[in-house]
């Protein structure tokens, strides 16, 4: 979950050219190796504001300063419950404590935003003057947070209409605990907050903050209000963000989600073929992706069709229809039909099943804590024996360079991207393997699904090898 | 991600013993296989509606007859868009095939819900009229559908307002291409919606559609409003939806996420143990779920110490900072700290380390397409070698079951739950191990990585085993 400070300097690096105005690198409290990935962003000299969170304590702002952020984000708990169950404190003391530290702060230098925590459960007028306290003592911005993600939009358009009269800019910060976030913050904004704090992929405490893209495509697409954000490079920063903290993205988020602009019931699919927009608010190019169509238990004769046309065959009527009923048999049975399985189908339907290049003679593993995990394959490539021999990591590696070693005399193959489903359940569940393929610029998908890992990564990349070497 | 008959009727039983009204249980011109679903959620003889997806067709409603539903959800494209691009008609035929297509569903007694597809890209004086029409010709609900997610919640409200008052219940049918789908329906809710379409976990094409656990928790939590739905089974629906569809949860996914009650950042802990409403907006209990405390770079003292407490252990001050930068360490190297962590981490401090009564001498595994996956291992327990040998479905299911039967004689311990992360990048990509292990009614998780799938789940089962027999 953490990330190490280059990771961090990259997320910086991508945030920035995408556009985006002030980044919150850690909290430079936290932790020497916090500090490290903060002082590792603010060495990359980007045109965004860098920034720390604070709470309200001197210390925390020297270790900031320390790492010579732009700004610091100086947290103070408003409500009631926060000041007297969590501070231990009351509400004058933390009055006090946020003027002494605003200025402190100011006097080193920082850019200052004054942030309310628990603000949607504070006292609205106790918050308004320590706003206005703050500003006196030289905080340059607000900050409004809706920490345990309890606002809505009417409320949050209700606030903010109250607090933009305070004579400094106000941010909106919420949590998604109820799924409202990005409908709060966009609230927030049309009511006049002047910037808001959003997350990649909506990652953050417990169920997350408003996600970046959700808010930069609300405003853009349904607004038509310029975000100044690249938004073609949303996918590529969510995949980023992913990928480096590990947490995964839902196939049912919006605009980043693996499904988002995957179509496969057969009726929608249809419309698709007529008109994009029939089904799809946006085009997946406006955010840098591509439209992905499967098939599936709904797939109708038309998409069928068009997805044969893409593999460049042409089937006779009947022949489509034969093809139809056993792609609805693969779907009854809970499978995503991918373009291997299509064409597989479609060859033994056509008669042109051509024998696989490459066969599995023989393959053995042997792993544990002692040896270096060793895989011996005997292929038959065009009607020959092949036998090599690989090391990997682990056995799924062995066996996978052995088998790339034993047909790189026969064709340059690629493996772009392995992927295995979450395994849960048993050590005897089944385990899907999906790989993405390249050989001479062309890409292919293949899978294997198993009880056994290793059989299940061995038979989806031989699938993509014989696919590839047609 | 498609449902076989018995998989479906498990979830109906669920989403009626919970207090669904109506399930659309699938479409039933879909194909045989779905009909079998259809007439499998039929039999179940529920409480709740049970309905059927229909387009303007009478072999749609026929096909639905044919399965006994007690209702049709009847699918009428009603913008422009949809119905001249996708059916290629003009407005004048649609409106006299839903004519007939109602009549003829309500001749064989099936009650109707007239959803207008793509309704928010409609002319809503066509609509108004189709479902004026609609009403005539028998029509018992109606349904206002969002197909490319596209409403904002203010125009939602606008146009419920307009349209609650044509003399049948109307319902909201959301997607969430743009993250508005819950905030939607919620706004046509208080605007006079008299149903909600949703889905478990939000599932569905593309991004999804509402999902139900945040449609009921903003109606309860926030607005006040009884949902008569059993909120308490909101988390073990999810979960069972989740396995039977193979679809995953975000872990920062609101209400059901695996995180939504996970609390990590020491300042935050800090607040919770004083107070759980300090940093949650309900308990995790009200959706029948536990809080969770993790420990992690954010970590404080104070949340260290509660743990600590929690296994039993006091430590001194000074041992209490050693083991609080121990813990941040790992944090800062990106690890979640589970509790098996930190007992190791405090036993070293207080000097308490036992050696591990159980460790690993020799594994070997032998794999692949022509062997049966076979394992031994010596272990050393309380001194002595212990050999033995397993087989399985798979080399890690050997590794395990040769583990077993080698502790089986000193104590009898159960691996509840294995499960691993989903793998992405090559097949060298680290595989990280979570198991949840019992013995005697103590319940323990530990975890493996590695980049060797084998030996992370040894690394994990035997960590679980020393922990389980002290």
């Amino acid at each position: 979950m953490s990330l190490s400070p280059d990771e961090k300097a990259w997320i910086a690096r991508k945030l920035d050219s995408i556009g985006i105005a002030v980044i919150e690198a850690g909290s430079a409290i936290t932790s020497e190796g916090e500090r490290d990935s903060i002082r590792a962003v603010v060495r990359e000299n980007l045109d965004a504001e860098i920034c720390s969170y604070c709470r309200i304590r001197e210390i925390d702002v020297e270790m900031a300063v320390s790492c010579d952020v732009d700004s610091i984000h100086l947290v103070v708990p408003v409500s009631d419950l926060h000041i007297e169950k969590k501070l231990k404190k009351d509400r004058e003391t933390v009055r006090n404590e946020t003027i002494s530290v605003c200025e402190f702060a100011k006097d080193h230098g920082l850019i200052v935003e004054l942030s309310g925590e628990d603000a949607s459960r504070a006292d609205i007028d106790f918050l308004r003057s320590l706003y206005a306290d703050g500003i006196d003592a030289g905080a340059d911005r607000l900050c409004f947070c809706d920490t345990v993600g309890i606002l809505t939009p009417e409320r949050t358009a209700t606030i903010f209409e109250e607090l933009t009269g305070l004579g400094a800019p106000i941010s909106i910060h919420c949590h998604d605990d109820f799924g409202l976030a990005t409908s709060n913050t966009v609230a927030a904004i049309l009511a006049g907050a002047a910037q808001a704090h959003v997350t990649v992929n909506g990652i953050g405490e417990r169920a997350g903050n408003t996600p970046l893209e959700e808010v930069v495509m609300v405003m853009e697409s349904l607004y038509h209000i310029d975000t100044k954000i690249d938004c073609k490079e949303l996918y590529t920063t969510s995949r980023l963000v992913s990928r480096l903290t590990g947490i995964p993205v839902a196939p049912n988020k919006s605009i980043i989600g693996g499904n988002a602009f995957t179509h496969e019931a057969g009726i929608h699919v249809h419309g698709i073929l007529a008109d994009t927009s029939t089904y799809e608010p946006i085009t997946p190019e406006t955010v840098g992706r591509e439209r992905r169509i499967v098939l599936g238990k709904h797939t109708g004769r038309a998409s069928i069709d068009a997805a044969l046309r893409e593999l460049g065959i042409t089937a006779a009527d009947e022949q489509l229809s034969d093809i139809f009923t056993r792609v609805k048999e693969l779907g009854d049975k809970g499978m995503q039909v991918t373009d291997a399985d299509l064409q597989a189908i479609t060859e033994t339907v056509l008669g042109i099943s051509k024998k696989a290049k490459v066969t599995l003679e023989e393959l053995t593993v042997v792993a544990g804590n002692r040896v270096t995990p060793t895989a011996s394959v005997k292929l038959i490539v065009d009607g020959k024996d092949v036998v090599e021999a690989g090391i990997g990591t682990g056995p799924v590696d062995a066996a996978i360079n052995a088998l790339k070693k034993a047909i790189a005399n026969t064709q340059d193959v690629g493996l772009e991207e392995y992927h295995v489903d979450s395994i849960t359940g048993g050590t005897d569940a089944l385990v899907e393997v999906l790989v993405k393929m390249r050989s001479d610029g062309k890409v292919i998908t293949a899978r294997g699904a198993r009880t056994d890992i290793i059989m299940a990564s061995v038979e989806a990349v031989l699938e993509g090898i014989n696919r590839l070497i047609e």
